[in-house]
């Protein structure tokens, strides 16, 4: 018999946090023992899991004292900050769903399909993307391997459940015609152009996040990227209009190839038959769907592409989860 | 007195149309007359105009022997490719709304704004531009006659009113778990990126209008643009991410003012207080508003914008009709 491991799930109770068990569930990793925290209010909380009733713990700074090897937090950026590093100085190794660590130097910043190669390289940390990066980078990851990113322009549609529970009441309430609680303006019938707060030069966090984290995980820190990021009225799964500039000319029936080769990557762009990515359909599943696939005849070498993925699951939970996978084959070979 | 003008309204019963109808009561033209056309099924339809009950006639070929002077048409392509040439001919001049005659190298394609100078090159038609188009020039025009446009990179956000009464239906009926039936795919709680038919260039038709109609518009064939058009599920107004680089470099400040000075454009930009442009904020108004400008940091002189109009106002309705006061000033005179 193998090692057991010990994982903590961190923020169990939030949407990402069931969704992790959910994922968790479905792979049903062999030997792995899990613990589930919670903040203070939520902690007690019954949740079924793999079969059996688990009962969230209040997080404390001992909780980390019964050797844990591995924890995933989503329990947002105060949390992280304070609790991750007292993980990571007892040996735990902490996949962070939060933005605090993401542009952290000592910091990888992973999708695994893009730069596994970082996880090993981390002190204890490891850094989940945001969600709509995670999405982008693995086309832009494709294209680049084989044809080198020049510039790119993201415009988004996220979803509301990026913005937790809160975010989907405000949708559902303002069908009802209810004020709006967790966003600025009502995102029933409406594109809110605002997500995270807004910064000195114009742009939205959300969009700094968008174009440093993507130039993090691609290794390419000077690529020329620009971002609109939109909040739009769907529940779940966020959708991107991406616009690329690439070095090298192609050919569309290669690069088509070329994404639907990517691991990680499924390919829906048949126009006569309707089919294209669409949120409705991305949703529950881990992999990032790609379509519209097109030549954009307003720059040398450019490409339109439409890009959807479930922001909960490979935006946040299964990329989490992958992570935890791959330190877990990596320890048990 | 004056000479009394006759204004014919075909599709009366319909979406724009009764929109037209509404924008001409708040103008109150002096001196209109007005003759209601609409389709054999909807003919006899009591519409409240103007304080009195106008009743909806049949178009047929015989409408415009009685002496029109103008004709505004919202009743669709076919519609308008029949009956348009028979107005004309009659000595009517029509403002078409149809895609029909858009490209059409005899037929002016106009935004008052950009360029009202067309408007008496008419040989009788005069076409109003596609919805999306109109709202994104108002800005384009602005920025080029102090800057000079470079590249143009368009992502919409369209609402379902742009796909007439069955569009709305099928919105309503999606948040009821109903099948679409104007739509291939639900648009309740998704994005489609996909409006009107594709082509073979991978493109759809509406991006090829956005494309082609914009270039005519601001007088440049060459002018490189590309364009995502997206189906939202917003009830009415489009918004647009709309990517521009400027041939000439720009202070920001000076842009927003060049903006806010153009005729038919409302600046929303103030961050602070979390105010840009909205499309419920935007619908039953007829400018385009604009905000989130901001530098591209990505190219040189590059800007982003956020564009909002009520595309059946400003972006058909109320286009129309400007052009139809436009002409009854010219010849008042």
């Amino acid at each position: 018999m193998g090692k057991t491991f010990k994982l903590a799930i961190v923020g169990a109770t939030g949407i990402v946090g069931r969704t992790a068990l959910k994922v968790l569930e479905e792979k049903n990793l062999p030997n792995f023992e899990y613990t589930l925290f919670c903040s203070k209010k939520s902690a007690g909380t019954k949740l079924e899991f793999l079969g059996s009733t688990y009962i969230t713990k209040e997080l404390n700074e001992n909780s980390f004292d019964e050797g844990f090897d591995f924890a995933i937090f989503s329990a947002g950026g105060e949390t992280s900050k304070k609790y991750a590093p007292i993980a990571a100085s007892k040996g735990c190794i902490v996949v962070d769903n939060s933005s605090a660590f993401r542009m952290d130097k000592n910091v990888p910043l992973v999708v695994p399909e893009v730069n596994s190669e970082e996880i090993t390289k981390n002190c204890g940390i490891i850094a989940n993307p945001n969600c709509s990066t995670i999405q982008a980078v693995l086309p832009l990851k494709a294209l680049d391997n084989k044809y080198k990113l020049k510039r790119v322009v993201y415009s988004t549609y996220q979803a509301v459940s990026g913005a937790g529970r809160d975010g989907i009441e405000d949708l559902k309430n303002g069908a009802k015609g209810l004020l709006p609680k967790k966003f600025p303006h009502q995102i029933y019938n409406n594109c809110l152009p605002h997500i995270d707060v807004f910064l000195d030069d114009g742009y939205s966090k959300e969009e700094h996040k968008m174009i440093n984290e993507t130039r993090k995980i691609l290794g390419k820190p000077n690529l020329p990227i620009t971002a609109t990021t939109v909040r739009v009225p769907v529940f779940n799964s966020h959708s991107e209009s991406i616009n690329v500039e690439l070095e090298n000319d192609f050919n569309l029936e290669d690069v088509k190839q070329v994404l639907a080769n990517f691991p990680g990557i499924i390919v829906v762009d048949n126009l006569e038959k309707n089919e294209y990515p669409l949120a409705t359909e991305a949703t529950g599943h881990d992999e990032v769907f790609v379509g519209r696939i097109r030549r954009d005849f307003s720059v040398k070498s450019g490409l339109n592409l439409w890009v959807v993925a479930d922001n909960i699951r490979k935006g946040a939970a299964s990329n989490a989860v992958q992570i935890v996978e791959y330190l877990y084959k990596a320890v048990a070979k």
